[in-house]
């Protein structure tokens, strides 16, 4: 099966290139007459779009969406909902003197040995500019989620060796990092900074709590809820591991420190995440992903050409030193739609 | 979509209770002409099957397979392999007690949410038993894996709070709980048992190395390699995370320790873990996963029933107190389930 | 993907050889807590099953299933139901001597093709016998449907040239060849019985009715109510063609002659077939399947042999002169199948 | 499983009402490397296009269509290719005063039954012209198979009792309804004009026939392909049954007749129509599909509007009296998807 479409009662469908005409997307399985806010999608793309942070790239894209179908007199109508966003920035000229050389730490070797062509414009369809289309199907699931209760927020608890230390929830607004702990994201932001200047990068690690779940969502044994948020988060560019609850920790403890015991106000604990064998039990789901050093770097780096000969590369371009702040939104909008195809396995539409 | 299902050009679908009649999986999608060689299938299901490890369950179940379809004069046909494996030696009295009693760190709750039914002995479909189909498949897809030069293994890196120090890959075969430094390996072993004379359980990290894959696999974007591997991995219960390559390390790295740079000979690290945008490069693919300590343990434990009512609750019953090492062989099941159906996908059967 | 599931919400996966160890099918996406009624299922399987009809084969099968897992305490859990049926009476030694000939009309010839091997036992898994496996998990999904006051009944309308023409539906019980026409089934019975005296076969027509249908299933633009019934019903070995309400005779009508029009009442005719753009409008869906004469045959016939040698060939074994009466309920079993997975699209489980 | 995409190792999506934005189609899993002929593309699109037959409807579509992704540098990068036809001459006006009637034959009562809400412009996406985006795709999936030696083709053999009684397949494209007989399209043409005057509408059969397929397509025993092609077929709107080969005419035929009996230069006849046990057998295939008389006719008809008050209806708008001619392409392009992706299944890409 060709690797572009996701989920399964709620399927997105994506497509779209950097430097191509448009990103878009197509939504399968919405629920019906259900009204759009345009206003909240259009706040949606915002956080992501390059330009649109003073620590990322410095290109500049609209972002502005066209529904294309599935809509009629502001609701969906159970058809196919499909949104396009249209390139309008691209500088391709910055790719070409590189289109025969493989960048570190990208796809462009991976993406030439598996279809003997790619579109080196820009990183073409390996390019995190992809993540565009998800966030827009995200941000339509985001909305119905919202009026079901169910609350999904992410944010950054850690750049580089800076850790947040707190979980300020209302703090993540208001910073630049959208991390929950002011004091580490000055700290965070100062990194960043030094980053561009050195031509460097970092990572980060972003945490996602989603509140007001239900109990018993997730299809037990191979579609279990972790297994495909799991699935979900890491099929994002950059990202490297995932984590529920206490994660890796809980491989150093004992039985009776990380079973989360309950009485009758529920779970005493939340060490599991929110999620006990792949269903969720009605406690808030925590997960963490890791977030690798943006590859794109402005310094001289070894590489070889297509035709496997020795040389070095210097990626120039407009790029983002972290790109842990971006890819927030989109942590957020696969696991909205994760979560919804979800919600309508076990409930229906 | 009901969850029994897992993959595409291979498929394989799971059934069977701890407690029921037997276990079971249809594997779909096989070359034909492919020679089984069932003594290494059986091998296989004796690294898992209960009772064969001094340090695990003291459960005792031959977990001998049955290949019901799909082999013909020793070869594969092409048509659908079913494999069974009759339980034996349930004692369901065991868990009459406790039979409407919540287990902390089990999905009985859950599962009762969900379904408002549960085969309580032994857990039902919610056993750790479940995978040992998933073991019988992994064998399979194994044998075919390791005849195109692709070797998968698996090992214990962490018990609680010991680490192995070492990969001495020789090693893993010669100590009981598979870690790759035979003097950690000695104080593991003494751990484990240390909790079962606590009536407590303790968690640890398994490391995979998959060796011999050739670039190319993976479906961008959604069905990445490492995508699919963490769907996989995190479908096995007890899993709470998993990372590739340098994983949550490379969050506080910057690009330019991290990226992978080229020579003519090829990579000059192996920071991503053998995986460039979600396609194999070549390398060593090499992940990790976190397992939890088994929720099964002796101690008293605060639960409700199923009415609700605080109750206490300590789990009798034969369990492992360190799940790890009989999670091994299962995790190299479902890598080499989700390998070889990402290599038909690339290569045709 | 691998060809051995069918449906969505509902999904099975069937295995098993004719002269293997045993049929099969998991079941996935059962609503829980539905009471299994054995004896229906047993009574389903005999109306089938081989040495069950005067009519058709003299292999003598009991086809007793054996319900492997999914049920605890006589209810379905959610979990995967899965179910075998044991071959009992192979006489492989039938087949030895036409082991290397391709018979005409069955799929020998291109099951190797395909594969490079068969089981070549029976027809191996292209044998009629195959539906064993559909008709017991249709049973279940007739179960499930009968109780949401749905009813499909399926029954002959044609044996070669002779025609039902009566739509006496409380005959079709009452005569060997399952037909609504008292008459025509003493002829039709008649032919299929001069058929077997002349080493020779006959085909037929089969119609199914389903009544109780709510509006609203089918899934528009692909996965349409007729679209789907007819992926179903010519997945059935030797149905030639399927056509809906008035089906081929619509073709030479006019519009104002072919409209179903509508009053308060609901509609004033039904040329559609009870599906209105791929959805179901609410009255009786109606279909019609060609079957063809059963290809084994005991005349000589012309035919090559693996390396293309032209040979002639005698089909002996035990063959049903009219494979009609036998495919009745499994047409019925694959529409329960599809519809209730399209019932489950639409109003959960 | 929403319903809007269709094939597996090929994948169309497709979105796009009548009188919205924009028809469109995402295709996931070409061959990469593929030069597309987008002159071959725009004379597909015309084949189909409102406005491009005297026959056919009057409404003008120039139904170019634009590529948004998946070609780089005029060839497939693997990358999905999205295409889309914006919509330009609607005039939703037209359908105003019935939108809250049911026309009969149309779906507006089942869509609105289903989803409680629908796009009654022009039919929204239960029209016809949604298969404009089917046809985009097909026309791509031609090309391919054209390149590697396998042709499609399809035809009039009946427009409502005039038959065509020869297939001189060279005439097909020299008469506008394209009909293998040149007397018999005469006649054809003159009756569906005859329709036209008296505001009626009439149906027909199409019959298509694939040259130059190997042996070994088709997945049994659910995605045979025949069975894949009647679910391509049957999703179609206004075609009401299928067959194969000899399809019904086989139900009355005895064996003897009608197996296909092999010498050393292949098959004797092909009574199957070059499908044996669901598997391609490299014989031609033959299938005829019925369309049943358009719907939208200006005569006054009985029905009830979304209140249940009984009412008349005349559609007025701008209809084909015969529906035929434009579902020919799209016969091909439904038949080109299905078998590129079962190519594909068989050989990879």
């Amino acid at each position: 099966m060709p690797g572009n479409t996701f989920g399964t009662a709620l399927r997105i469908t994506t497509f779209g290139e950097s430097h191509g005409a448009a990103l878009g997307v197509v939504i399968d399985g919405l629920e019906s007459n259900f009204p759009i806010d345009l206003d909240h999608l259009a706040l949606q793309m915002a956080r992501r779009r390059p330009g649109g942070n003073p620590l990322g790239t410095k290109r500049q894209e609209p972002d502005s969406v066209e529904v294309l179908s599935g809509m009629f007199e502001g609701k969906t109508t159970g058809a196919p909902l499909a949104i396009i966003i249209k390139n309008t920035n691209q500088r391709s000229g910055d790719y070409h003197d590189i289109s025969r050389l493989y960048r570190p730490g990208h796809a462009d070797h991976t993406w030439q040995q598996k279809f003997g062509i790619r579109d080196w414009r820009g990183g073409g369809r390996s390019s995190g500019r992809e993540t565009a289309a998800r966030l827009a199907a995200g941000a339509i699931a985001m909305q119905i989620l919202e009026k079901k209760g169910i609350h999904i927020q992410a944010y950054t608890i850690s750049i580089g060796n800076i850790l947040a230390h707190k979980r300020d929830y209302d703090e993540i607004a208001c910073n630049p990092v959208s991390a929950p702990d002011a004091e580490a994201a000055i700290l965070m932001e100062q990194l960043i900074e030094r980053m561009r200047e050195e031509q460097d990068s970092v990572g980060g690690v972003i945490e996602c709590r989603i509140t007001g779940l239900p109990s018993g969502l997730g299809e037990p044994v191979f579609d279990k809820a972790d297994a495909l948020l799991a699935h979900a988060i890491l099929s994002i560019g950059a990202t490297k591991g995932i984590e529920f609850g206490d994660g890796f920790a809980c491989a150093s403890r004992r039985g009776s420190e990380n079973n989360d015991q309950m009485d009758a106000d529920g779970f005493l604990t939340n060490h599991a995440g929110g999620i006990n064998g792949g269903i969720t039990n009605g406690d808030t789901v925590v997960f963490r992903t890791a977030v690798k050093p943006t590859s794109s770097i402005g310094m001289q780096q070894k590489t070889v050409d297509m035709e496997g000969n020795e040389r070095t590369i210097v990626v120039e371009g407009r790029h983002d030193p972290c790109i842990c702040v971006r890819i927030i939104p989109v942590v957020e909008a696969m696991s909205a739609i994760t979560l919804l195809s979800l919600w309508y396995e076990q409930h229906g539409r």
